[in-house]
């Protein structure tokens, strides 16, 4: 490895990750704390991140035909009250304006924590007949659920995310639309963050406070830990019923609608920034990359450097016309050593240097961030060369990011190993009963919850199948692990 | 005119233009109202008119080098408190977050009205010496200001924006960010959204709250009122004392920063449908619509009608290719004339009809939704047709924009005449002292209130000029009118 972590003060990410992650994400240039509790700043080079990922996401969106749009942050509390396992699970985290000026409200003002109940009382006003459906909408916005212990990106009182929210007229399309999110999120982890995921069905227990069903996005951590990582709620006529979302259909019969709401938030850059890091800081993946080449040139005080700066512009110019996002570092005051440090620390996937040596020979030398291998890449290569590396580099890292899953799932056939295997770290896979009083035992004990019933195991009836726990009859075989 | 407004039963403009615009903005699904209080839902065809908007502007930020970031939309009330001016400006509109839970706070939270003072405070933190500047950022996010008289887009409690801050060490510097904002606006109404606008400082009573001075965009209604549509702030150093934002300069001297902030909110839709829209509804310039052309395949029950659609996918295929934005309503519910309404209420600047007889021919007939002129126009040209088409339109707004701020801004010369023409709903020109009480008196006097110093005026130094009220010495004329 060409920079140690000691040099630039980093936690180590094998010894330490947490203190690694909070390092990381401060010093390369993620986020910052402010005076606000619970609270951060998302600074340039994270947002930039954000910006990738939501191009990503919103073009999957606009291609299938949901349409984005602003709902009013301020809910009114009555109706937040109009569902009742939904505010049962939202209340201990709602944050209020209780008055305006020196007005105190009767109806206190509820900072969103997820918007289906002023949504869903619009929608009962524009669905009439049948022809008003499907309804297909989402918003990008901030969102507000108080948080006691915050780490960034993980879990902040506000956050920034996206919320699709549609209505069907029957089961089935309200029900392909639930599994057409969850796999447009899978698409982003794993083609587009280069992470490899697991999908499936969330437990009663887990499951959004006024769904039917849950079904999820479960990320495992190097240290193996889980970071649910995006949402696709089965809502079925629960929430239709409860703010009257209802439409004549085709018979002149009124009928309630199926909807479902989905969402993924900038948790998804803590789930990057975990998978892909390592002890010089971040890596990242070329497709989500804000800069995925960086071009230093190797200037010197007591010579004529403009030879290496037009060469550094050539390539630059190159790479640019091929759609490639690329950045000269031609700042004066810091060393080249520095400059490795810090375009390391914020992940670029290559960077290529450009000194006297190359500029005779006309070639650049190209360093790899994931495995900090290096060669010489004749200039009229350059540009093949630099795809090829980078589509590399994506496939490496999902690659890894596979093994890593694999290497840490284990699957447990009895309560002591299972107990053995959480504790070491590691996503464990039992048969569960499914009961909530099991689930409830098994995390008092271990600390480990329900992360989800894969589908793979979903067909898997197994008539033999004993939970892990109190030994009953168990159909599945569940998913669990230790939430970040 | 093909259709009569009483038809859809829209309010007249040139009778009514408030009721015209609250119909409108509704019925051609721009926004809607909600439960909360000085709130409303922007739909999603008024929201993606804002997202080009935003995509528009967002561009220029990013070629000059501003950078996207996301602060906390919570402020302590004790940052808010820190610039004098600026929180007697804000006092009166401020939402506050009092208590966590059952945990009263000590510093309630404010709901952001403006960004100054949380980001100024991180400021303070990443800028040590000259090397850290200038810092150029800007963000896309919800705002809160309390008010009780609510227009949608207008004014809301809650609205959309951008706001851009940026630090210099100089300024200079600082002062040419100032204009090159205000400019970026001027170019964003003008050319992208066909309006013709003002260009001026405010006086000191209606700066910015905290600033030293304010430049705005400033446009005419049709009515003759006036919409602030975009601001860039000069704040000098007022904020950098407050915050204690400085540096160390090239001599190991400590300086305090320049800085300036400056914004464009959702408003900027009101300004449209107010600046180009007519009695059948919206009329949106090509550059910014969501819709630049509707083709209606004119289908009959009891025919095949293979060849119109065939024909009218066609037309499709060949416009998307050349990145025309286009539609097909196919929709088999909705009569020809539904259709047309619809299509002329949500201002889509071209409508292309295929029947039988177009089929035929090998022909379409295209209507122009500026003047509803009608032309038929040969299958092979239909590319090159529309694209000029387009162009003419766009054109042809920005005209009749630039006609009507020139027919309703009139000068005055003396007071009675200036009564006068504010009260038939114009922009007046007019001396004016620059002395807070007289302008107070004018606003109390005829509800004008100034709009700001137009940059043409502002070299024009007078010796002769009298204030309009008081009679005294003036060196400038200034634009006044009544807000809308």
């Amino acid at each position: 490895m060409e920079k140690s972590f000691e040099k630039r003060g980093l936690a180590k990410k094998s010894e330490n990750i947490s203190d690694w992650y909070n390092d990381v994400v401060l010093r390369a240039g993620l986020c910052d704390y402010t005076d606000v509790k619970g609270s951060m700043i998302i600074k340039p080079y994270g947002y930039s991140i954000w910006e990738n990922i939501q191009k990503e996401l919103d073009q999957k969106f606009k291609n299938d035909g949901v349409q984005n749009c602003y709902f009013p942050m301020l809910i009114p509390m009555s109706l937040i009250l109009k569902e009742k396992e939904h505010v049962e699970g939202f209340a201990p985290e709602l944050l209020t304006v209780d008055k305006i000026g020196k007005e105190e409200l009767n109806d206190p003002l509820v900072l969103r924590p997820t918007s289906e109940t002023i949504m869903y009382k619009a929608f009962a006003n524009w669905i009439q007949g049948y022809r008003d459906l499907p309804i297909k909408i989402n918003q990008w916005c901030n969102i507000f659920r108080a948080e006691k212990r915050t780490y960034p990106f993980i879990r902040t009182s506000e956050f920034l995310w996206q919320e699709g929210h549609c209505a069907f007229s029957n089961k089935e399309d309200n029900l392909q639309m639930v599994f057409k999110a969850l796999n447009w999120y899978k698409e982003v982890y794993e083609d587009f963050l280069g992470i490899s995921v697991y999908l499936g069905l969330k437990s009663q227990s887990e499951k959004f406070a006024g769904a039917k069903n849950t079904y999820s996005i479960e990320i495992v951590t190097p240290n193996g830990k889980a970071l649910q990582a995006g949402t696709s709620h089965d809502l079925s006529d629960n929430f239709s019923k409860a703010f009257g979302v209802n439409f004549v259909d085709e018979k002149g019969e009124k009928q309630n609608v199926f909807q479902d709401s989905f969402g993924l938030s900038t948790r998804s850059i803590a789930a990057l920034v975990l998978a892909h890091g390592d002890d010089s800081g971040l890596v990242i993946p070329p497709r989500v990359a804000p800069i995925q080449v960086v071009i230093i040139p190797i200037t010197k005080k007591n010579q004529d450097n403009n030879m290496i700066n037009d060469f550094s512009n050539k390539v630059e110019k190159v790479l640019k016309d091929k759609g490639i996002r690329v950045f000269v570092d031609n700042n004066d005051i810091h060393s080249l050593g520095y400059k490795i440090n810090e375009w390391e620390l914020k992940g670029v996937p290559i960077r290529i240097e450009v000194g006297n040596n190359e500029v005779e020979k006309q070639i650049v030398k190209l360093v790899r961030r994931d495995d900090f291998s290096k060669q010489d890449v004749e200039i009229n290569d350059v540009e093949d060369k630099i795809n090829c590396v980078l589509e590399d580099i994506q496939n490496n890292l999902f690659k890894k990011s596979e093994e890593l899953k694999e290497q840490k799932t284990k699957n447990a056939d009895n309560y002591d190993d299972f107990k053995k295997l959480i504790d070491e770290g590691y996503f464990v896979r039992s048969y569960f009963c499914e009961e909530k009083e099991c689930e409830a035992k098994i995390k008092e004990e271990t600390k480990a919850v329900t992360r989800c019933l894969e589908f793979d195991q979903m067909n898997d009836d197994d008539i033999d199948g004993k939970c892990i726990y109190c030994g009953k009859k168990a159909k599945h075989k569940w998913l669990f692990g230790k939430s970040y």
